[in-house]
């Protein structure tokens, strides 16, 4: 089998891994983001990552804000409804002889809402190659949570939720990060939240200074008012987002933590969502690519 | 008339302002805000800005922060429903044998959710100064909005809605600080998004990626950006606290840009409120604190 390289090149991280066919041989990762670099660096930061992996000639198929007007090539957006993988790889040029490098290109909405993605699409094209006749939504939670519409191999429209980032400024960068320190959880007191907000979403930001009064009037505890500010904003975007999952067969494809809260959340709402990890779904997406470039 | 210094000492700014009576005759301001400062800095950071209005013993009345845990010296909250000044004013130990010092507690409530403030009954014993009979709602745009029904003379209940925070938080640490810039505005289109959101408050977090795509797809300008993240999270502070301004007479006591904002959402909404400055307010209400310690 001919060796080629998988590279997932996100804001804030690089991932790359070594692949024979659809076979995923090694893995490496960096801080090595978009956000770290000019346009210059992307060409010398791929080479001292992949270094021993080049011995010859080898195509590198990249996935991700690589190819956003900041990254290393601009890859103009597609358009829903489209399918996520549609040919019109960008070709990039390098220095570097041995290098035959393209990226998939992000895919765009213009309306109901305006809307884009950067490497969701590879996803979503990985989760099409395990579940071809996939007729629902997938749902991509992260920083930037996607929930895409697929039909008939195509993704039909797409909303982003920014819940990953907003819980991350908060609890980082607000007064409440005083009283959310720490990893600790807490699955009933997290549903409850979700339920609560699923119910009165309009009660959302009035219930965030709760966390900081109720830690500085009976000292709660951290994992407690984490769990409810998660549960706070995923309540807030599930009901935003009922119409695509109430009643929809849904596929979930994140990191295992947070795909395990979300998970949790929508059995509560009496679904079953099907889980497909991200990792090998953004393999799989870019395996694809290779195959139809 | 005797000269007193009133201050207004919050977690990021001091204010002091030299009085004579309930009449201002100078002020001056610093970033020696309580986070600023260790417990042993309070005294000097106040002598030195008072510098030479201290020619002999002087009395000084503070609100604010300078009372929290981390500040000065802990002056325990007290508890609704209660008068926004009630005696009880805390006496600061102090080195100087020139300085009388004393401390305006703060207000907390335990149910029906945990809440609390420092500073802010300061500002309602004002308005009570200005407005003895008020039967009503008092909202205090700011970081941290307070809410607080008054009736007969007390802070009956309140809440807090950290809207300021969040603003501030997602303009300049999330992803959307690039599509953010400036300070321009559009009042119409941050009504409309005051209205979408007292309509659809479930749609909330959701309408925020919007902001980043409107931008990258057609260049959206900042204005109409930072217009509409003000109009969805003023919007769903209202829709979360309609049962408090909904038919009430309602007093706005804020700096001039942001109770601008709130008196035009209200407006938009059919109230119309009374609107009382917020300097002059603490002031009223230190002073209310010197004649009734």
């Amino acid at each position: 089998m001919t060796r080629w390289i998988a590279v997932d090149w996100g804001t804030t991280a690089l991932r790359i891994t070594l692949m024979s066919g659809d076979r995923p041989l090694d893995t490496r990762a960096s801080g090595d983001g978009m956000n770290a670099l000019t346009r210059d660096a992307f060409e010398p930061t791929f080479i001292s990552l992949a270094d021993d992996w080049i011995d010859g000639n080898i195509q590198v198929f990249i996935c991700g804000m690589a190819g956003a007007r900041q990254g290393w090539a601009e890859a103009a957006y597609r358009t829903v409804p489209c399918s996520p993988l549609d040919g019109g790889l960008l070709r990039v040029e390098t220095t570097d002889p041995r290098l035959d490098v393209r990226i998939v290109p992000g895919v765009r909405q213009v309306s109901p809402h305006p809307d884009v993605m950067r490497g969701e699409e590879t996803q979503i094209a990985g989760i099409l190659r395990n579940i071809s006749d996939l007729d629902g939504v997938a749902c991509l939670p992260g920083t930037h949570t996607k929930w895409a519409h697929i039909s008939a191999g195509e993704i039909v429209s797409f909303r982003t939720v920014m819940t990953g980032e907003i819980f991350a400024t908060i609890s980082n960068h607000s007064v409440l990060r005083h009283s959310l320190t720490g990893h600790g959880w807490d699955e009933d007191t997290f549903l409850s939240a979700v339920s609560d907000t699923l119910s009165r979403p309009e009660h959302l930001t009035a219930r965030l200074f709760e966390l900081r009064a109720a830690d500085l009037l009976h000292g709660q505890d951290a994992a407690i008012g984490r769990s409810i500010l998660s549960g706070l904003l995923i309540g807030s975007e599930l009901a935003a987002t009922k119409p695509w999952w109430l009643g929809r067969d849904v596929v979930l494809t994140g990191s295992p933590k947070t795909t395990r809260a979300y998970e949790c959340a929508l059995k509560s709402q009496g679904l079953t969502p099907r889980i497909l990890p991200a990792d090998e779904m953004t393999l799989a997406g870019l395996t694809a690519a290779k195959e139809h470039p």
